[in-house]
């Protein structure tokens, strides 16, 4: 944990940890992490603290627990995402893996009878074509992590058919083509898709898209971080989703709470970092899903 | 209404004029329209129609209706989109304002106390400022058409602070000072806002956010085509909404119905032609909102 220096850090790393999700290393001010487990009411007692008091090189010391084999995965503190993920990303000494790293969002949405995994809503801002190859590949593996055998993906954007013009709907089809021909592994991908007929399936019948995918997608891929981003946070202010998240494409997963996050959502996000992790070992899923095939 | 050759775009006229809502005038292939009038059970009786055959030439017509006075407002028919806007556009004989055209949609979504518009969904593919100057201006001169004295303008992007690297948030921080400066008129406007503390005062407060928008914006502008389409479809197919819209910046408000819009987005996008018509002739609208200043 990279600078569990405030309540909701230190805290959701601790409630993790009760909840048998976790065994946090500390890294941070340990004299501040002291203060703030007292003002918590809590005691440190058999946790490891890792003293080191600046932000940039506690995110440093954190990266280097996991090249040291002594840490699985990452979780964000009270630092700013972008200092953590420079040291993750970093030439020499980060944790690079082969992609890009991207956000995954798993939803829990009222009348969907499945998770609803949506990427990229946090990292890539304008991802070119290789970018989100990655996004694509890192929340099909997220999907499978989580019990889905073969997710199936739609590619967002604002119309369902291919318009030069808009260049989001000719990645969607590229995308599309990849994953046919197994450059893209694990997951149905379809783009371009609507929203509506990613998700709806009368939508999808009133457009007479023949397609796996359209009106029953399990993971969302969005054209843009803005469309991302709002998609999601419309799912959870309007729709009254329930979220967590994780930045796939590193070595190890790295949870990114941030303070408006509840309790579950930090949990949430502990429980499938571990999920993640024992998918990337072992190649299956601890998770069965209950495969609604429609 | 240009080319009403389909059950659902004569079916809608129809049924708009019997509701007293318009007065159509049908521009097409007079033997086409007629046997899809007999198709639907309903005689034309009253009606007068302008023979059309070809779609190009119809929507050239439809628009020359408008020039020549005798037509208020355009409806769409069963002809392409693109087909009727470049008659809209066009240099020469067509009903270009001062404006760029855009689309507007107007939704009743459960749960919040006042009606919430959304551009754009539907034209505009990657706005540019001025663009967006005209985008945010459509906006705000429909949302007091219907009642809105001062509407609160959210311009959303991915987050709520001013981040170079996405450009969508300066656009933002832009347009909001140019409604301070009174280059666009009518409407509170600021941005960027997240999507959550745009609509959400809780999520708004949380971020310590200082503004007569957040957490309770009336209308919101999308950074671009895609996040717009994927916010307003979302809103319609997970959160309920229901919706209906208009094209503006012509001389003429354009209602688009498309086939996949039910009877009551068909009316209400006729109601909202009348009143923006009635707004923009006599700067009062018909209706007197109850305004909900929280």
């Amino acid at each position: 944990v990279a600078v569990p220096e405030d309540d909701a850090s230190l805290g959701g790393a601790l409630m993790a940890w009760r909840q048998g999700l976790i065994v946090p290393i500390l890294v941070g001010d340990a004299g501040r992490i002291h203060e703030v487990a007292r003002g918590l009411g809590e005691t440190l007692d058999g946790l490891e603290i890792v003293d080191v008091a600046e932000h940039v090189a506690a995110a440093g010391r954190t990266v280097a627990l996991v090249n040291e084999g002594r840490a699985a995965a990452i979780m964000k503190g009270h630092l700013h995402t972008g200092d953590l993920l420079a040291q993750v990303t970093k030439r020499d000494g980060g944790l690079r893996g082969t992609r890009r790293l991207s956000h995954v969002f798993v939803m829990d949405v009222p009348g969907l009878p499945h998770p609803l995994l949506v990427s990229d809503a946090g990292i890539n801002i304008s991802p070119d074509l290789e970018a989100k190859v990655d996004i694509v590949q890192n929340a099909i593996d997220m999907a499978r992590a989580i019990g889905m055998a073969q997710p199936r993906v739609g590619v967002l954007s604002a119309v369902e058919t291919v318009n030069t013009k808009i260049p989001s709907t000719v990645d969607a089809a590229v995308l599309s083509k990849m994953a046919e021909r197994g450059q893209i592994k694990g997951g149905i991908v379809d783009g371009p898709l609507a929203m509506d007929n990613a998700i709806d399936l009368q939508a999808a019948q009133t457009k007479g898209i023949v397609s796996l995918v359209a009106g029953k997608a399990q993971v969302l891929v969005a054209p843009n971080l803005e469309a991302g981003n709002m998609m999601a946070k419309e799912l959870t202010f309007i729709a009254h989703a329930a979220a967590a998240g994780l930045v796939l494409g590193a070595r190890v997963p790295i949870m990114l709470t941030s303070r408006a996050d509840d309790e579950k959502s930090r949990l949430v996000s502990c429980a499938l970092a571990q999920l993640y992790d024992v998918w990337k070992r072992t190649g299956r899923s601890p998770v069965r899903m209950h495969e609604e095939e429609r």
